[in-house]
């Protein structure tokens, strides 16, 4: 049907299946096999995460980036703890309030300035430790590529993790764009999660262009030991699991994984470069990963969006924000640079 | 990979994909379009439910039908109402508690010989009406087909929904398996849902054949009005929806949705006939859908498991379960027949 | 004001406060003393109860017993555990939903003729351990007295201790009606308590002769370990505690707590036995602690009802339920029962 | 027993039970009353409240202050819709997470300098309406007397309300100390409340002398219509409510709730007078109701608590607070004003 609808640089997750992924699924679509998980397909995923991530490390699927957050929270905290992540963290300000109702625990967001919080931040937090009129900070919670699209290094990561260990607390990262986070440090998954202290993780897959699912890592499986109960009464139990599986499974073992982010972030950069380039444009984060962030002159922002829909991010400052995708070509790039200068010039 | 794994009867969920439905996920995986929902395919789905089911129903996709019964009854009650349902409802014995959990409502379980609710069972619950102490009923819940495989007929629905409406309750269907009642009683999905009186009705697409994908309804627009927060919210909303929506356009445009529930229930008639036949062996409940249970001999079930793994229902009666399938072969239920009545004779 | 209102039996906490108790209100109405618990008099009736049930149990002070029960089951359970208790559990009938609202657990409830639950019933919902579709088993909660006014002897409360803690589960109990069990068995509180097994117990003030005020004991002091944030989460933390504690302190270190449960008891007896020497009235309940259930003709009960309120218990059976408190007379019995009488006659 | 421990500083809840409400409760004292509310001491005291309040008011009593806030807003909100207020709200900080986790509302904090919203700040939520991922805005909450100890004049919380209206909000108020705030004033009752636009009332009584106990007051009936399960469900009904009731008509029919607050703010005013006076001391604050903020030389902190206990507000900036109730005397208030002028000396 749509096949002259044009590739929008509103979110990574405006892209469709990557034909690898779509293939697998159709590889995967012989027979019958028990539902709910219990499938060779979703042991040999759980395999290939292990590959990269660990022996030791417990994985679920599920169905999207908020149930993956939500329940992995809820399995290590109880209702009266809380989870120190930043203002503009997507599970505090785009999840429509569904880690408070679901874990009970409510969230304390800090500043985090370029989207990256600190462990001075976090401490900010941490009073009335102990005192049973204060909900009990227990996760730090991190976005790993940030909100704003840049990247913790590991050892901002395990800065972090030391001190919430340090704190007993757990540090918790959602990972929805962590490939582009281990191809923009253009280092192995495990270097930025297992080996940096993460103790648990949505592993995002659907903006790295799978159908839809994600997966939350447990690196102490002690911390796991309930989750299959919470997934089913968290309403993230997949009948079919072998599909969302088979991606995994095909994204891991193979560099597709890496491809896709490296190939977002290449595409991030290059329209970086080009709208820096345009007088009257500002950039206000640094390309690491997948997004732009950029100042436009207001009158510009609605014609372009005309042209190529995208999400003003901050209106008062007429700062929008600008994702690739592993199917965003440098044609793509190109044409909405120059429409993005035509419309600049146009003012 | 497993193309040599035997179609089982365990559940209608151990089946794959209906090849159309695949073929409809590659079709509209072309370019990009906005995510959660904001796209034409999930506006496209929606106008070929409302050609089945009114041109005034709400309709919104969601991943399953736990989070499909979930926020149906969510969205209708408030935490101290309570949904009345058979003691061995689906929400009430197979979700891991997710109803109460969720919604914050108490399940009222009724006895339901058959599987199927009664108006004289629903107001044996109806006391304690304003009484600040007991929940307030304000949901019966009933599952078409049932989990016994049988069928409510447009009657029996239309006498449940006049005395719930009567009573000051709304009445809601577990639509799981809508498809196949409505191929059973030979009837449009709208003899026994908008027409019988139904205001709450979980569209069931995984277990007719879709990857994933379920459907929450609302006959009257008005319950639908805070949906789409309590969808987002509970966790069930999926970014790239036009994938769910497509498999939903290609069910209903076509008669495909009618063809897999028919030959479901066929195989279905076919497996009861031929276990029917085996002397030892009594079927427990009559054959209206997808469904037979039966009693076997207690020393032929392992054996018979191990050949083709289905789920014991009923342990101290003997009682087993057997679901057919879209998929579902006249030779998958010959042989399996044919195992049955050699392992009750090598008794 | 209403020094006309005449005592009723509708239920035991229609009487007010007991003259001591009040007086230890006012004996502590004396200067400033820290709020939420950290004054003498908590620490001091905590004392008392240590002095009762072991020195080892820890002892925390909520408002009513929706509340105890609430929180206590709430601080041994995850939401997908659940909890075991007869049908007619004040926690599955009488509570608004609260336990399933706030714990998230959800309640199974077993038929327990005579209110008292067996490890046979309790066997029965033992299935489905360990499976992800299923809520898990965690707490058998018992009421003792029970809702029929009868009372688990130390042996059965043993036993159903050991059954649980043989099969991974608690044991709570229910002790709205505490005193009037212990008094009933002539035994000391920790008889049917900490020496019988129970793990969690609401301890019933309001019934007893408090003006309000329940307390949760955990037995084993690693249960409680987060209750105090639980408490104060759950809306159970009184500022000015130290008269909630004043009272239980006077109630417990005289021999109040066991004067008031007997004259109760006593005049419960007294009542069973006048009411079951009229014709045509039958109890139903062996009458062990502070109730009576009986069934009256259908005709007597509305004038009776305009005489002295009571509640109708099973309305269909005629059966009514009294209740007999600390301030109960024999006159009071007397006069009811010639009342009761008369209007039997009168039919 | 503890008659010589010192009346404190530390909070108005440190003090104990004003004698005439004690009388009152010996007074309810009498005979048995129905329990729930259903007794002639409750009617009465709704009356009470109404000729304050106006007649179409509806009136439920509840323990503590966290359960009428908690269940207040609740009974307004659905789980996705959100709760404006300040940042250092007591909703916000100090009830250990049970608005989230019992409304499911998110709160979002706003910066209230001084102690009270403004509708500028309000306005800085407003975004994100209709927008499925973000929480609804519903409610804005204020505190009157806010935490600060200063107090919204009329004009301001009629703007607020009309604000609030304006963008289909509601307004709650925080009334812990609403005697407090209107003595300050010298308003009756309705001029901050209902006359000037307010929802849902938090009414105090704890810290205006009573034993226990608060109400939550809807101005428009339609509001309360579930009320009565919302109470029962969220753990906050009194079985012996006369109790509290008659605390309240007594404290309402009289001018003693006037009484009462008007000596607590003399207190707060001859003490803030007095610290004010102490070179190096600086109060933070205007003394408006019953609180003192101070900032005092980090040295003189300590052995101050020591002689008489009060709570650092702000560790680092060595801000003090400084709470007055009913029976803080001018002896009391001159003692402390001595002994801190002693410990800031002698630094």
């Amino acid at each position: 049907m749509p096949s002259d609808i044009p590739r929008s640089f509103a979110s990574d997750n405006n892209a469709g299946v990557h034909p690898e992924l779509l293939a697998a699924i159709a590889a995967a679509n012989d027979g019958h096999v028990l539902a709910y998980g219990d499938d060779p397909f979703t042991a040999r995923a759980v395999e290939a995460f292990r590959s990269h991530l660990g022996p030791g490390v417990e994985v679920f699927f599920v169905f999207n980036g908020t149930g993956a957050n939500v329940l992995g929270i809820q399995a290590v905290t109880r209702p009266h703890e809380a989870v120190i992540c930043a203002d503009l963290a997507h599970i505090n300000v785009d999840e429509c309030g569904a880690p408070e109702r679901f874990s009970g625990s409510k969230l304390l967001g800090v500043p985090a300035p370029g989207g990256k919080v600190t462990p001075a931040a976090v401490a900010e937090r941490l009073h009335g430790i102990g005192v049973q009129h204060h909900v009990q900070p227990r996760v730090v919670s991190i976005s790993q590529s940030s909100e704003y699209g840049t990247v913790y290094t590991p050892g901002e990561v395990r800065e972090l993790a030391a001190f919430a260990h340090d704190n007993g607390l757990l540090l918790h990262m959602d990972g929805a764009r962590i490939a582009n986070a281990a191809a923009a440090l253009d280092l192995p998954l495990r270097a930025v999660t297992a080996d940096a202290g993460v103790d648990v993780l949505t592993f995002g897959g659907t903006k790295n262009g799978l159908l839809g699912g994600e997966a939350v890592v447990f690196f102490d499986p002690a911390l796991a030991a309930e989750f299959r109960f919470i997934r089913k009464q968290g309403m993230q139990l997949a009948s079919k699991m072998r599909f969302v599986a088979a991606q995994f499974d095909a994204l891991l073992r193979t560099d597709l994984w890496l491809r896709n982010a490296r190939h977002a972030n290449a595409m991030a950069r290059r329209l970086g470069l080009g709208l820096g380039a345009i007088p009257d444009v500002t950039l206000t984060q640094p390309v690491e990963a997948n997004a732009v962030f950029a100042v436009l002159p207001r009158r510009a922002i609605a014609p372009l969006q005309g042209e190529s829909y995208f999400h003003v991010w901050d209106e008062p400052r007429n700062e929008v924000r600008l994702m690739c995708s592993f199917d965003t070509t440098a044609d793509d790039v190109d044409r909405f640079v120059a429409a993005a200068a035509r419309h600049v010039r146009a003012g």
